[in-house]
């Protein structure tokens, strides 16, 4: 089992507006609430490679049983501990109509209003903690991914790369910040962070007109790994992957950009990287299949889904290239 | 026992966002997430007045659930029929931050997306229609107020009416378009419009610069008693109320204009003239108490609540007339 922690998930609301009157009142055309909040994208995906999964997490009010509800529906099982405070909500307002995540009407501008995670007693969290550790046993990976809500100390996905490690079994990570940077110090055996995550850490732009700038990049991901990491995978976007691995820089690079929504890429990207390390996949392969899945995701209309079609076509025109560090 | 009919609720959500970027990602300062709907506030009115009552209605989804629970802490007593489909959501984007109704930062220009209400299946509404029969036999009066979900007919109120009627229970009922026009035929004991309802009946605007014009606003009303009502009291706003009751019109002004939160005052208006009709009270007790109440209900920040202290001071100040029908 792939254990899949998701502390502040989210019901995610979309509205389609055709034309937004800003300080009136508006009737959407379309109405879309899904879960959502990383970790369950990566639920989803590992549940769609056929991987064994449970996502585990934090779940309150009506707000967090509709989420429960809904991933009851798409057939992922959950272990949520319950919380006092509701759920978040994201809500997204689209000015126009969006198809398969083609603006087909309207300017197709996108206004987002995030909801702050729920507060957690330090009660709830134990509950968790309890939870998260009878879990590892027979557990041969863990992802821990996504925002940390009010309340929780920065040092969480630290501990919990601790415990992990400590039952022997590797962890994958994807946050940003500071519970990066703690969680990054404890030794998990994938970091993944974005370009815009990376730039914050070394304090400048690693990318130009042309691109990213993958000498300055490999500068900044090495510096996550001799921090604590086994391994750092930065996603590009469009670019695809940059690998430190310690022995090697690699990069998988997709042959064409797919066009769509590029939410949930980096979810698929650590989906793979997990499901790859549970395969003891070489390194090669891994970072093939994340890039591969990375890109069927960007083509798929809904984040945290894809087709095995885009993913099987996008697998075979994955270039990947290793330096070996000399 | 006043039976309040609410078909359609909401969870009402208000975001103060203090400067909303359009196009871009916000972060909502406070989040508010309160049970709304007309027949809601009517419910919550005639509650604190001391008043019988039960919140009969059609939820569903989470946000039906979360509705019934915030009712349950209010102490609301309810009895919502269950449907397949989610209850609305009502989004208001408040830019700036308002505390106790008063813009204190930002332009507080005010953005509402409101969702289109569930649809509702034969069965549902058999089922709903089966419990308010049941719940008739021994109320004092029922109370229809409010928008009709999708899939139900537009004469649904006027078979709730019906219905009532035949067992011996007065109804009052607050609607807009086909289902007031519908209802009011079904022959209820009071309908109360707002002047825009009226202007919409009329074809024309009923008002000047000046406020309404009282003439004009009475052959509004009449019509609608005309057409098969006991009585029409209109409610004017600041200007307070204005009933055609057959033998007389009549009109209630509060002394001085509550400054405030508009929303719910009208349900306030109609949760007093239920229960001026329970009490029996006369017509200028009872639309002295309905004016005093709606006034109280600006001055109150959220809709379905009144302080009891501006209650009693406007009931002091407001001025009851009559003019006998010659």
């Amino acid at each position: 089992v792939i254990v899949v922690v998701c502390l502040n998930p989210a019901l995610d609301i979309t509205y389609q507006v055709p034309a937004v009157t800003w300080g009136g009142v508006n009737r959407p055309s379309a109405v879309y609430a899904r879960p959502g909040g990383k970790g369950l994208n990566v639920a989803r995906t590992l549940h769609a490679l056929g991987a064994e999964v449970l996502l585990m997490g934090l779940a309150g009010g009506p707000t967090g049983s509709g989420i429960e509800d809904a991933l009851a529906q798409l057939e992922v099982p959950t272990a949520f501990t319950p919380i006092a405070a509701g759920t978040r909500r994201t809500l997204t307002v689209v000015e126009g109509t969006v198809i398969e995540g083609i603006v087909v009407e309207g300017t197709g501008v996108t206004t987002a209003f995030n909801e702050p995670g729920p507060p957690v007693s330090a009660r709830e969290y134990t509950e968790f903690r309890a939870r998260y550790e009878k879990a590892l046993a027979g557990s041969a990976a863990v992802v821990l991914s996504g925002s940390l809500p009010t309340g929780l100390a920065a040092d969480t996905y630290a501990t919990l790369v601790e415990t992990a490690t400590t039952a022997g079994v590797p962890t994958v990570l994807d946050t940003h910040g500071e519970a990066l940077l703690l969680g990054t110090a404890a030794g998990p055996a994938i970091v993944k962070p974005n370009l815009e995550e990376l730039e914050k850490l070394a304090g400048r732009r690693l990318s130009n007109l042309h691109g990213p700038d993958l000498a300055a990049v490999s500068v900044a991901a090495d510096r996550l790994r001799l921090m604590g990491a086994q391994a750092v995978v930065a996603s590009l976007g469009a670019d695809g992957l940059l690998a430190a691995t310690g022995d090697s820089y690699w990069r998988a690079r997709p042959a064409t950009t797919m066009a769509g929504n590029a939410t949930g890429a980096g979810d698929a990207v650590v989906a793979a990287l997990a499901h790859g390390l549970v395969l003891d996949r070489p390194w090669d392969d891994r970072l093939r299949h994340a890039a591969a899945l990375g890109a069927a995701a960007v083509a798929a209309p809904v984040a945290g889904e894809f087709s095995k079609a885009d993913y099987a076509s996008a697998l075979r025109a994955v270039a990947v290239h290793r330096n070996e560090v000399s």
